[in-house]
C-alpha cells in the first residue's frame, strides 16, 4: 500500500477536545523547524515557561510542558511524587479519577478511594473523612474539571484540606486551564497538569505541568528513583532550566511548541479573565438554547463546567446516528459519553477557539434539525431565540 | 512578561537531528486539526501504520508511533518487556546505550553491560560471551546507529546471537530508520524504536515503534503490570488497533501525525532503497571534502553511519566559537559532541531532507572558511573540489 497526502475534512470541533485550533496557531506549527538547542529555541522555551506561569497563575519555577499528551502529564505527577507504599487519597467521580487510581497502583502506591457520583463535584467532606481515616496518607489527588462528566470540583477547598493533613495535592486541570478560574498559587495546589487541546486550543500532544516548592521537596527526598526516565522531573528540569546552559535530556517537539507558544500569546493578548468570561458567556447562551429544546444537563448548575456541557441523550434517540449526521451533514463534532456515560450522554465542548457565538448557534440549529429528523421528543424553533436572548441579557 | 509571536531564524540543520523539515511536511502540520476519534483520522492512523511497516520492513501488526519523542519510544520497549529481576544484556558504546542501561534499572531489571569503545561498532563476540556468562538473560539491547558517535553496529548479527540464546532484542534505530538498511523482519529484531526528526525529516516529538510476535508474547506473559500507564502497549494497541472500533487511551497528537504521515508518504514516493542510496552518495561527497580539508573521522570506515559524520575537532580550535560562527554567519547548525566526546568531536548530520548536494557544499565551504578564520591547521581550497569529484565518480 502506498498512501497519498492527507486532506482532513473540514470540521467544527465541539467535543471534549481537541477544540478548533486558530489559524494563527496552525500557521505557527508550520514555521521552519530549528534545532532544540538553538539559542533562539532556548529563548522560546523561556517564554513558554513564563506564559504557562501566567496561565496557571503561579510563580512556580518548575512550570513547563511535558513533551507528550495530558495522560503523560498525569503520569509525570504520580511517577515523581508517589513512592512505593505511599497512601494516596484519590477522588473518583469520572473517568479521569479512575485513571489517577490506576497511576497510583502502577507507581506502587496504595490508593484510598473517595468514591464520588458521576456528574457531581467531589465532596470535600468525604475527602476530610478519608484523611482522618488514613492519617498516613501523603497525597490527595483529584480532578478539577472532569472531562468525562462536565463537573467542576472546588479545587481550593480540597487542596486546603489536603494541606491541613500535611498532604500534597495532585490536580488534573486538563479541561480547566484557560477556561475557568484556576489559581495554582492562591489555592495552594502542589502538582498540576493540563493539556493543550482544550481551552488553550493548541493541537493535542503536550501537557503543561507545574510543581510547587513543597512538591519538589518530596521529589528531592525520594528514597527510590523515579521509575520513568523520560518523565523524571529532576532530569527534565535540567533541560527546561534557566538560561543557555541546558543539559540534553530528550529532543523537544519543536513545532508543537511553536503552536503552544502562539496559543499562549493569544491567551495573554485576550487576558485570562476575559477568556474565562467568554467561556461563561457562551455557555449561558448554549445552555439557554439546549434547555429551550428540552435537553437537560447531567451536572447540577453550580457544579457545572461552562466549557463542557454534558446533556442526557433524549429517550429513544440513537446516539451514534445523531453524531454521525452532525458530522456528515454539518462537519460538526460533538462528544460521545465516556465510561458509565457511553450512549447516555453527549458532551458539547465550548473550549478556546471553539467558544464563539457562531459555534453556539451552529450547534443549536444543527442539533435541533438532526434531532427533529430523528423524531426525538424535543421542542422545535425555540433554541436559537433562547440563545439570542441570553446573549442580549 | 507578555510575549509576541515567535519568528524562528532561518537555519540549515546539519546536526544530529532535528534535520531540515521539507515544506510539504511543514504544510501538513498546519492543516486544520480534526478529532482524534474522527473516522477520517482513524483512516490516517491506518495509513501511518502501513507506511511505518514499509519503513521498518516489517509485517508486525504492532507497529505505530508512540505519542512522544524517541526517549519515550526507548522507554516503551523497556517498560513493556523488562520485568523486575530480568537480566538484560545492554551494549554500551555511546550515550544511548548508557541510557538503555538506565532504563533497565528503572524497570527493576539487572543490566549486564557489554562495554564497547565509543566510536566503534558493538562487537558481536562480546555479546555472545556475555550471554554465555549469563544464561538466564532474557533480552539483548543495543543501538543500531549510535547518534552520539556515528557508529553503526551489525544489527542482524547481534539479533541472531540473541535468538540463539533465546533472548529478545531491543534495538535503537532512532538515527537509522530511513537512512541506512534496516530490515526488522529479515533480521529478526523484536522491539524496535525510532524517531521522526532524523532521516524521516518530520519534526521531533513522535517515536515509531514495532514489536514482533515474540515480543508480544513476553508482554502478554508478564507477571507484573507494566509500570507506565501511558506507555503500556496492551492499552495503546487498543487505540491504534484495527478498524473503527478504537478504545480511547490518550488523545493522539493530531497535527504531529499529519506531519509524520506526509514524511512517510514522501519516503515511499522516493522509495526506501533510493533514500538509502542518497544518504550513501552525499556522505561520500562530504567525506571526500572533510578529508581533503584534513579532518578525520572518529569511526573506522566500515562501521560508519553515512548520515552522521563524527569528526575530530582540530587541535587548538575552540568548539563553541566555530559552531557559533557557523550558526550566526551561515545559519548552519552542526552538532556538538555528547558525553565523552563533548568538546572533542563535531557531528555533521546528513539526514533526510538535510541530505542534498547543496547541504554538502554549504557545509564544506562554510566550515572551511570559519576554520581558516580561526587559524585552524586545515588544507584550504581542496574540499569543494574533492566533493565534486566524489559526485562525479
Amino acid at each position: 500500500m502506498s498512501s497519498s497526502s492527507f486532506q482532513p475534512p473540514q470540521r467544527v470541533l465541539m467535543g471534549p477536545g481537541p477544540s478548533d485550533v486558530h489559524p494563527r496557531v496552525l500557521a505557527a506549527l508550520a514555521k521552519p523547524t530549528i534545532g532544540h538547542l538553538d539559542p533562539a529555541f532556548v529563548g522560546l522555551m523561556d517564554e513558554i515557561k513564563a506564559e504557562l506561569q501566567y496561565a496557571f497563575q503561579t510563580a512556580n519555577e518548575m512550570t513547563m510542558p511535558v513533551s507528550a499528551p495530558g495522560s503523560a502529564g498525569m503520569e509525570t505527577c504520580f511517577a515523581n511524587l508517589v513512592e512505593p507504599g505511599d497512601e494516596v487519597v484519590v477522588c473518583v467521580n469520572g473517568v479521569f479519577g479512575t485513571r489517577m487510581k490506576e497511576n497510583v497502583i502502577r507507581c506502587g502506591g496504595t490508593p484510598v478511594i473517595v468514591e464520588g457520583e458521576w456528574g457531581r463535584a467531589v465532596d470535600p467532606d468525604q475527602v476530610r473523612d478519608a484523611l482522618k481515616a488514613h492519617p498516613d496518607a501523603k497525597i490527595v489527588a483529584f480532578v478539577h474539571a472532569e472531562t468525562s462528566t462536565g463537573a467542576r470540583s472546588d479545587a481550593a477547598a480540597i487542596a486546603a484540606i489536603a494541606r491541613e493533613h500535611d498532604c500534597l495535592s495532585i490536580v488534573d486541570t486538563v479541561t480547566s486551564l484557560g477556561g475557568i478560574e484556576l489559581k495554582v498559587d492562591d489555592w495552594g495546589l502542589d502538582a498540576v497538569y493540563s493539556g493543550t487541546q482544550k481551552c488553550l486550543s493548541a493541537p493535542p500532544g503536550l501537557s503543561p505541568v507545574t510543581f510547587s516548592a513543597r512538591a519538589l521537596e518530596k521529589l528531592k527526598a525520594r528514597a527510590t528513583p523515579v521509575q520513568s526516565w523520560f518523565l523524571d522531573l529532576s532530569l527534565v528540569m535540567g533541560y527546561w532550566g534557566e538560561g543557555q546552559q541546558r543539559s540534553y535530556h530528550h529532543t523537544a517537539p519543536v513545532n508543537a511548541l511553536y503552536g503552544l507558544h502562539e496559543a499562549l500569546v493569544m491567551l495573554h493578548e485576550e487576558g485570562l479573565e476575559n477568556a474565562i468570561a467568554r467561556h461563561r458567556r457562551h455557555h449561558e447562551a448554549l445552555k439557554a438554547g439546549l434547555e429551550a429544546m428540552g435537553l437537560s444537563y447531567v451536572v447540577p448548575q453550580d457544579e457545572r463546567l461552562p466549557q463542557l456541557n454534558a446533556v442526557w441523550i433524549p429517550d429513544g434517540v440513537d446516539d451514534a446516528s445523531v453524531r454521525r449526521r452532525l458530522l456528515e451533514d454539518y462537519g460538526l463534532e460533538i462528544g460521545a459519553g465516556l465510561g458509565d456515560f457511553a450512549g447516555k450522554v453527549w458532551r458539547i465542548g465550548l473550549m478556546g477557539a471553539s467558544c464563539t457565538k457562531r459555534h453556539v448557534l451552529l450547534c443549536l440549529s444543527a442539533l435541533e434539525t438532526v434531532l427533529a429528523e430523528a423524531q426525538a421528543p424535543i421542542e422545535r424553533g425555540a433554541a436559537v431565540e433562547a440563545a439570542a436572548a441570553a446573549y442580549a441579557a
